[in-house]
């Protein structure tokens, strides 16, 4: 709802036009065209309507048509394969009305590559390095297809291969760039994402409170929630970056007061077992998780940044109550009387990984995971996490959902968060965990 | 390339309308149009355009007219919501020339879910109960916002919520069974999904070779690629169901012939870590991973299946060298002499973690997942994979991409794809694995 406040009239329109009958049918998810408009907002612009259409020249032609004549910039993707279905640059040039002509340089890349690869260049591919006569080649070093750059008078229109990385190749390092050059007095756009983890939607928006009175005038706020957090967007628009910069400022300190201990850090990729990497890294201090509920996850998130084997030990995946004894240590007295999913058994994982794996911290999960499994005493999504962190050693325990994989990777989120919090010297926990001191 | 074949001219057309500025900046990907394009592909239309268009009257008005007087059905979704931006009914009672009603099973509805909650109703929750007089309510079990649909002389509109579990209800519960009583002679239309993984698409592309001459008439097949791997889709329409069949049944036996070594399951959502898990519940063995470059992602897979506590013994995540020698028995000077990315050391890993955690099957992963550490000799992307079946064992090896995440999981589906075909007995490994018997 806070969306609205974003646009304004006099803003420059952008549409979209996705081709391609596998996101008509439902096989692809059309993830280029949110991709594209993201690109666009950044870049000042309005983006005012997505068409996703059929491989069919008359479809093409006639949406082409229609947002050359609505839109000052119009983004295309798809129908630029070696295959018959691929039909975009004969359509093209009929609306530009001029040849397709052979480009050395693109047809040399081709080649190369061709070469590299040890296979024949075949007519399909030879075609491939036709292009309109009146187009700039935006050259593609991703693949094979190159991308094109039209303009008819003040319209302007840019055709890009539909294969994900090819297209945020082109959009970034070509299409972006002649955009700011073509239309410098847009007003500027800053947006800013903000990451959380372990708090849910409504906890968030109850720190955060009413933002209503800050919004308007080109500022947005919105959240985003996922699984694994929520994240904060802002977003500002000015005549120029200074005054886009100001309106964001301000925005920022409130959304700083009045949820900064929630938030893990900037950035809308950035992930929470990055941001503990490097405290780790910095601190000099080893991580190890032993997993029962997450199987593996937990692991996964740590292990999936770049440069992780310097912190991260590695872990224990003790799904059987043999390997929590047997391997980690856990009393199988405790596992009889309390249960695996307990914060004795929870702690003892803890300690247990970090003394097998001589680890600085040992961090544990155990819960019930679903859908099956639960009683009523312990539900499907109770989950107890344990936690050593040089001797020091406590438990929390939360219930989720009844949905197996999100508990997972809600649990992942809220472990990593707590061990942030803990290496920061923040206390308190996200909310909803009720902590357990042994 | 083979989707044209799946339309054809006399089917009955839909559009779908999206509406939301959120899908437009990009913050959210437009699933719910995918999902909506497989329910109408299924009962037998053609979606011929999705329109993604923001919250403003107009534009609702343009798109809504528009679609109605091209499309047999339209699907819209979006603008619902009890806040002031969500204004499609109000757009829709103006095409339809009708009022808003309150309709009071609606609202005795919306009354129960905020008792439950404990919440007061405001003046915008009691206007969620208000609709256009002329449609039928589509009642929403999931949420306050109720569903709609109308018809105009031949052309039916179906207005939900965007929500996409609220969505799914609704389609799958009132939208289709109301096609399918208004639409008695659609041509019936039946698709199938087949699952592969641990082969390229180009490998298995070749091992299919040309269908083209089985696809036309009314048969489709597509390879929508993953990380994880190739799912193939094949489908038919025809007159009914058995005509659909008939030419369903030649296509699949045409794909089994060609490919059916490779295939691991039907189903679009079938997971390999399912099928193995169910053989290896029936022969009633258990596994464990040793996880060095996939850092508990194959743990994962296989601890995602409900009740994999069964055959799923745990694992290590054996990050360090130190793990892998201290914890798993992996010789140290072979460590040393061989590097920890090895035939030897994956080999090592696997008959270490099946003897330590007492497993059947032991399956060990170990490479360069990058971005950095490759060398020319070993460069990133080279993975080696290590299994024990029961004493039996053996490695592979392969060189993948330079992206980390997706390393991780085409390793797993790797050593998945091993697994299953040893446990069948199928001899051969996927494509581009060199085997290294010890």
């Amino acid at each position: 709802m806070f969306y609205k406040a974003l646009f304004s009239l006099d803003m420059k329109k952008a549409h979209i036009i996705s081709i391609g009958n596998e996101l008509l049918i439902g096989d692809t998810i059309n993830t280029n065209a949110s991709k594209i408009g993201i690109y666009l907002t950044e870049t000042g612009f309005s983006v005012d309507r997505v068409f996703t259409i059929p491989d069919d020249p008359e479809a093409i032609h006639e949406h082409i048509s229609f947002s050359l004549s609505q839109a000052d910039l119009t983004i295309v993707t798809g129908g630029l394969g070696p295959t018959h279905d691929d039909v975009t640059k004969r359509v093209v040039s009929e609306i530009f009305k001029c040849r397709l002509v052979n480009k050395k340089v693109v047809l040399e890349h081709i080649r190369q590559i061709f070469k590299k690869r040890g296979f024949k260049l075949s007519q399909s591919n030879i075609e491939q390095a036709m292009v309109p006569e009146v187009c700039d080649v935006l050259f593609n070093k991703m693949g094979t297809a190159p991308g094109m750059w039209f303009h008819l008078e003040n319209r302007y229109l840019a055709v890009l291969p539909g294969v994900p990385y090819e297209m945020e190749y082109l959009m970034e390092h070509e299409v972006v760039p002649r955009i700011r050059n073509t239309f410098p007095f847009l007003d500027a756009c800053v947006t800013e994402y903000y990451k959380t983890a372990g708090i849910p939607e409504s906890t968030l928006s109850d720190h955060i409170g009413n933002l209503d009175e800050f919004v308007n005038n080109g500022v947005g706020v919105a959240f985003l929630p996922a699984p694994s957090g929520v994240t904060i967007r802002i977003s500002a628009s000015g005549e120029n970056n200074e005054v886009a910069e100001e309106k964001l400022k301000f925005i920022r300190q409130q959304l700083k007061e009045r949820a900064g201990a929630y938030i893990f850090g900037k950035g809308k990729n950035l992930k929470l077992a990055e941001v503990i990497g490097r405290v780790l890294n910095e601190r000099n201090l080893s991580i190890a998780v032993a997993e029962s509920c997450t199987g593996g996850f937990l692991g996964n998130e740590l292990t999936n940044i770049p440069g992780s084997s310097v912190y991260m030990k590695g872990g224990v995946i003790a799904y059987s109550n043999d390997v929590k004894s047997g391997l980690l240590g856990v009393n199988k007295e405790d596992l009889e009387n309390f249960g695996a999913v307990s914060k004795q058994v929870a702690i003892q994982m803890a300690i247990g990984v970090a003394s097998l794996l001589n680890a600085d911290i040992g961090i544990s999960t155990t819960g019930i995971a679903g859908p099956g499994g639960g009683t009523t005493e312990k539900p499907v999504g109770l989950v107890w996490m344990g936690f050593s962190f040089q001797g020091n050693t406590f438990a929390l325990q939360t219930i989720f959902s009844n949905d197996r994989l999100i508990n997972k990777e809600r649990t992942a989120a809220t472990v990593l968060e707590c061990v942030r919090r803990q290496l920061i010297g923040l206390h308190g926990y996200p909310y909803e965990l009720k902590p357990n001191y042994p």
